[in-house]
């Protein structure tokens, strides 16, 4: 039986895939430095292993056998996923995956030395080179799938995302943001020539400030038993369901930052802590896509972690952790700064969104053949200052040197960023819907319906449906702007 | 070239290797409780690819043809090593393999249950089906490599150590200690009745042990840019030569054994970093077996880290992490401890031989069919009365079941433990001969000529000779109970 086969198949690359994200998650937590280099040949060995083996040719014949075999309806479904995953993992031949990895590798090398050297002149033939290869790859793709290029991208991070139904979204965000930006910024200045902001100043030991972020990861759904918190330079969400490896990164000076990391990754980790086991070795038993992960996390980290609700019963958790006696509207401030800046990843909530569809646009047009990396810098500073009011700078690493997607040929993957945190608002707004004490229960620390909710619609689900059924089956509607910019202006519009 | 696709084989091999290797560290130190299933599956799955990719049937080919090539005395001694390490892997039948895993893991899990309820009746069976297919085990590995059953045993864990040569080196220890375990008793006794013993009493925070640890590790010559020191239940050295994770366990009344349990896999560690890294994926590269590697962790442990020149050193930086102001004449009572037991695991370096030269001479009857099962408890109980002078006890949880090695099959593996002992005194006297003032150095904690002597002879020659070969070249002699003879009546027979 195929099926059958099918199934023993993903035995087999979970064991692999198990040894990556471990592995991986080892490397940045507790790897000695001198072990980087061995470290690195095994996992790409393995990687190498795990590429062939999923991607073997035989695999298209059980799969095409299966689908004609009496299965019920989970397993077709999961039948059905399995093709989109090997149609996506295998469109490209060969020849060309080599030839762009080896792009590259050799593109982000480049990125990491010249971008500390803000050194536009020698970055700008390695990424246009890149470009050539994104184009070549897109069209692979696109006559793969049957689809437009730059969807066709987009489909290895968001399935069934199309530029066609995002655009529009995208276009009413922007519109809205480019005047509520200038609005929230005012509201918060008036808000401190009433009340000084005061400063969170103190000295917060680590391994107070990791006590307190052991008990808001547990609070908010984190089973303790199937994961853990370390240390790494960046924060991330690592490791397997069964054993999810979260990280932060403390300053004794600032206990915020680190909180705040913990949650958006524990926001990530409960999405993988909760996917339905039993089909923990098919494609449709893991995460739907970046979007809907970035939801997951960004729902922890905006929807609850920043909810005023949140802090009424967070604040003496903090006290009791760091020995501080802030009122709310001593915290609150901080957890909802706005700020205009150059960089994406330094962005808050409300001025993220521009960062991203300035990107959005801009890759668009890379892919299209309508714009080329010569022209980048001028049209990158032409959006920045019609979207954040910025003025002209000459300084490409904080302009369109400072991520490494691009040059790592990541084109389609940006949108997600957004997309996620308008899908976490509207998550919000339904459970909201269908549990009117929703911020009662936050206030209280209870965390178990809107958990439920999200089990029900979203985690249990993994990758049976395509991103946007996922997100209509879970609120009943399609991703709409509104409910984000309602959940920005009620946040930070002002009375 | 078949040389070339061999070393490609090893590339591959090495990367399953670092995953297992890695994974199993982890496992014992940082994974999630409820990570362990899916860390099973993993691993046995990994296992099993290893294992089919070492024993593929083309390898033996390879082999054969790059025997015939042209190749360099080191590359030819690598091939030579690979047949002999291929041979061993291949010698049992799959089918008897998989009856033997069975059998052992059951056995294993019987034995963890039984022991702990002191249940001997209802362990025999299984221990009875064991012993029935070890000797099956060992007519398949003498009839495939030409030797004596019990020798094909051992020659897993110790290629070309003979029974025909340990046997009367261990008759002559057995004599020696037989008759010098009560005189060091004596000695022991005379010496508190002189001068009581002061109890090491204290708090000693973790924190603090683990400094004072990662001290003496660094000193004695770990190089902490390739490896690390965790927490585990039991003590081990694991992770690859690259990054080679040790572990220790505390408590908080007693800084000794962690301590000494830190020296014991520092010694194993330095061994696994400092092997050939250009043979790594080959098996000439790899340590030489159990009892060579014994001899490195026992010489760290007993030769450097129980010798009274070493405290003379280790006292102040003991003082500097704990805070205790004790004498020479305080600590060594207690490093230099001599206590008979019932369980070889809590034995001291005088005792500890007679508890293995007992189960040698047990396990060499087993696998000639000479000793049952049924008549163990005895032979056992006559040894201990013999050697030990230890009263008759009717508590086999104390007795034949208190190790797992004869439940886990493997028979050969015993004798490892004294030969290690044995080497490391042989070795100290060969490397004290060579640098007259080794014990200067060592109470200077200068222990670089003592770590180049080892580098030299023993860790950089990896797998290029046998067990008793590789001594034979690094202390210019022959396997000789005379050196720990000597160790231990200097260390212990009293003035």
């Amino acid at each position: 039986m195929s099926f059958q086969k099918l199934d023993e198949l993903g035995h087999k690359l979970e064991a692999l895939e198990h040894a990556l994200a471990i592995l991986g998650a080892d490397e940045a937590t507790h790897m000695a430095v001198g072990g980087g280099e061995k470290r690195a040949d095994a996992m790409s060995m393995l990687a190498g292993m795990l590429h062939r083996q999923s991607t073997a040719p035989e695999i298209a014949d059980w799969i095409g056998a299966a689908e004609q075999e009496d299965l019920n309806d989970d397993q077709k479904i999961a039948v059905t996923e399995f093709r989109r995953h090997y149609t996506n993992l295998t469109c490209l031949p060969v020849e060309f995956v080599e030839r762009q990895t080896r792009a590259r590798l050799r593109c982000e090398q480049l990125w990491r030395d010249l971008r500390a050297k803000n050194d536009w002149t020698s970055f700008k033939p390695a990424l246009e080179g890149i470009v050539t290869l994104v184009r070549e790859e897109a069209a692979l793709r696109a006559e793969a799938l049957g689809l437009d290029p730059y969807d066709a991208m987009m489909e290895q991070y968001d399935p069934g995302n199309r530029a066609a139904d995002i655009t529009p979204v995208f276009d009413e965000l922007k519109i809205f943001l480019k005047d509520f930006v200038p609005k929230a910024l005012a509201v918060q200045e008036q808000r401190s020539a009433k009340r000084p902001l005061k400063p969170l100043s103190g000295v917060y030991p680590i391994e107070r400030q990791r006590d307190l972020g052991l008990a808001m990861m547990s609070a908010v759904g984190f089973d303790m038993t199937h994961g853990s918190l370390a240390v790494s330079h960046h924060p991330f969400c690592g490791g397997v369901p069964t054993d999810v490896r979260i990280t932060t990164r403390y300053r004794t000076s600032d206990f915020l930052s680190a909180l705040m990391g913990v949650l958006h990754e524990t926001g990530h980790a409960l999405y993988e802590q909760n996917l339905p086991h039993e089909w923990g070795h098919w494609p449709v038993g893991k995460a739907r896509g970046m979007a809907v992960h970035e939801s997951q996390s960004l729902f922890v980290e905006k929807q609850l972690g920043r909810n005023p609700a949140f802090w009424r019963w967070a604040l003496p958790v903090v006290e009791k952790h760091l020995g501080e006696d802030w009122s709310i509207d001593d915290i609150l401030p901080h957890v909802h700064h706005v700020g205009r800046g150059l960089i994406r990843v330094d962005a808050d909530e409300v001025t993220y969104p521009l960062h991203v569809i300035l990107r959005y646009e801009l890759e668009r047009e890379f892919v299209a053949g309508r714009l080329e990396v010569a022209d980048l810098p001028e049209a990158w500073d032409a959006k920045m200052r019609e979207y954040l009011g910025l003025p002209t700078i000459d300084n490409p690493a904080d302009g369109p040197m400072q991520d490494v997607h691009w040059a790592s040929a990541a084109f389609g993957y940006f949108p997600s960023y957004t997309l996620g945190a308008m899908m976490a608002a509207q998550q919000w707004a339904a459970f909201e819907k269908s549990h009117p004490s929703a911020n009662e229960d936050i206030a209280k620390g209870d965390f178990a319906a809107v958990n439920e909710w999200r089990r029900a619609n979203i985690w249990s689900q993994g990758s049976r449906w395509s991103t946007p059924e996922l997100l209509e089956r879970a609120t009943g509607d399609k991703l709409d702007a509104r409910y984000f910019t309602e959940h920005l202006t009620r946040r930070y519009g002002g009375e």
